[in-house]
């Protein structure tokens, strides 16, 4: 996409901040017919029939990700990722993305080529139309902050708050890969620390690596729900491990909530990492975060429509508020669910 | 608002990410019937039945504020403002924004109830709902993100794209005053590290401080034009100087242009600050940023409408292309116009 020069290295200020942004966004194409004007004015201008939906994240070098071993494009990729599945979790479609990035004259302007190439890369597979943004400079690091706006009519959006008691409680996907991916590649950064000549060998960890550096958000599951003609009661998208999302979902519908751990859906991939790292995989799946799959429930009547299909598991059920919020382990065991999720703002500061 | 209870300094990790956004928007109420669902879901939902605008800008201490002498509630109210100044630019109502941060530990939960007291105050009087955001820890310093979402009917929206010749350069309130407030607080500042029992008199330089700490975005001016039945023909927000605003006009138009230094709205704080700094306001005028005016161009017809309104000054015309973009001075000398506002991709870095 960009004309790459090798290993050329090109100061931010050479290009300033608004040749800086043409630049970057100079091989953006409008594909939404909702996008009236992209980038290059004062605003972008939208016109949605339906409901619109606008969600924000904020991704934080040192905090979110780590640039040993985070590749540029990645990181692009992924911070659209991030925001997409918050659109998805309303049960709408993306349709278009606000792209913020403030960095350090540590960076040049072919580390932001990368970032963006990333960003392009996933706003054309995820039909996304990227209609503007901020490019700044920082006193150190580089945070990127990603505005998603999606759209659905009105019937069809599907909030947190409206669970009812004996829904099946659902889940796309399979929990825990992202979570174990990251614990694989911090031990290699480790190694490379000692022995920098170390050649690492993540082929076996290939599905868990992908899933944190290059996560997929579910645009399918609304297209497959819509498909199987069922509409979820209440719908999150799990970004900071299941039993925080459960909790939310539980506490915005003012029910209660039982999960099976036998239910868990585990990849192989997941199950031997964990064995490897000593780890309890049920605790990965309850605490570790940034699967982004999305959690929903489903009313009793439409189980038939989903059943065995291979996107989906019933992992538990709804119950009243009063009965509580339990794990029942694989030993029938039931254990009250806390949070223990992923928390950016107890991090340990540098 | 906050139940501040004096110099109490809370840690950010005390209350979590959940906690924290939940404890600082929970006195935020919705004003906008195009506000379905605010805060409190995986996204906000709206229903807006014209066009909308979307905007963003990234504000990044070291390089946007300095906090040695930017209140904590100021640079709220103002990263406010320099949102919603760019959907005024689009002749459009703003309705919402989305809010996110990134800060570092240095930070206390009170300083970033300082921050949301300004951000609320700003949503309040300018009649926007809060709806979203994400608030994070960084390794260091402080990143607000803020994304505004307006409206307005198709036939209303102004773009920069649309000025033609003969059109009349139309600028509201007065320019210069934000640059100048700042340099008096940078040489406050200076006064400070010398003799920190100095007590600084601002009290001379009330309305050029105010202009930097506390600039409004032209509201107002979008609702007086409606009234006064002149719909412009471009318009952009005078963010990074007089000259590179009417560069962008001009680039984007596809027009050259004609400004006149005699015509250039100073308010008298301006002048007096400017022969104490030894500075020339013209210089000032263009190259200074942050004045969150609004400039655009009308139809020659619409001059008598505008005539003497102590809101509006016209400060020249268009022309076709190949005429260029000229200065006229005092002394009738013309000067070819460049660009040399204020750029933060070309500040140093410390």
């Amino acid at each position: 996409m960009f004309d790459n020069t090798g290993d050329s290295k090109t100061k931010l200020s050479e290009l300033g901040e608004f040749g800086l942004i043409e630049h970057l966004t100079q091989f953006l194409d409008i594909k939404q017919t909702s996008t009236i004007k992209g980038i290059g004015d004062d605003a972008a201008v939208l016109k949605h029939e339906d409901e619109i939906v606008v969600t924000t994240d904020l991704l934080v070098e040192g905090v979110h990700f780590d640039l040993a071993f985070m590749p540029l494009k990645h990181l692009g990729y992924k911070s659209v990722m991030v925001n997409l599945s918050d659109v998805y979790a309303m049960n709408a479609k993306a349709t278009q993305i606000t792209v913020s990035i403030a960095c350090s004259n540590r960076f040049t302007v072919e580390a932001l080529e990368e970032i963006y190439a990333g960003i392009h890369h996933a706003a054309s597979l995820y039909h996304v139309d990227v209609i503007g943004g901020d490019t700044t400079s920082a006193v150190k690091g580089i945070t990127i902050s990603i505005t998603a706006v999606g759209t659905a009519p009105k019937e069809k959006i599907v909030y947190r708050s409206t669970a009812q008691p004996n829904d099946l409680m659902v889940v796309s996907g399979d929990l825990g890969g992202a979570f174990m991916g990251l614990k694989v590649l911090q031990r290699e950064q480790e190694v490379f620390k000692v022995n920098p000549n170390n050649q690492p060998d993540l082929e076996p960890y290939t599905y868990i690596v992908e899933r944190q550096l290059k996560p997929e958000a579910r645009k399918d599951i609304p297209e497959l729900l819509e498909k199987l003609g069922v509409l979820p009661t209440s719908m999150i998208d799990i970004s900071d491990g299941l039993s925080s999302e459960i909790l939310h979902l539980c506490k915005n519908s003012k029910v209660g909530a039982t999960l099976y751990e036998e239910k868990l859906p585990l990849d192989q991939g997941v199950i031997s990492a964990c064995e490897e790292f000593e780890l309890d995989s049920t605790t990965v799946v309850l605490n570790g975060g940034e699967d982004y799959e999305l959690l929903f429930s489903i009313a009793q009547k439409d189980y038939d429509k989903i059943k065995g299909n291979p996107n989906l598991s019933v992992i538990g059920h709804f119950n009243e508020a009063k009965e509580g919020i339990h794990l029942i382990t694989r030993d029938q065991l039931k254990i009250p669910m806390k949070a223990r999720g992923w928390n950016s703002m107890t991090k340990e500061e540098k």
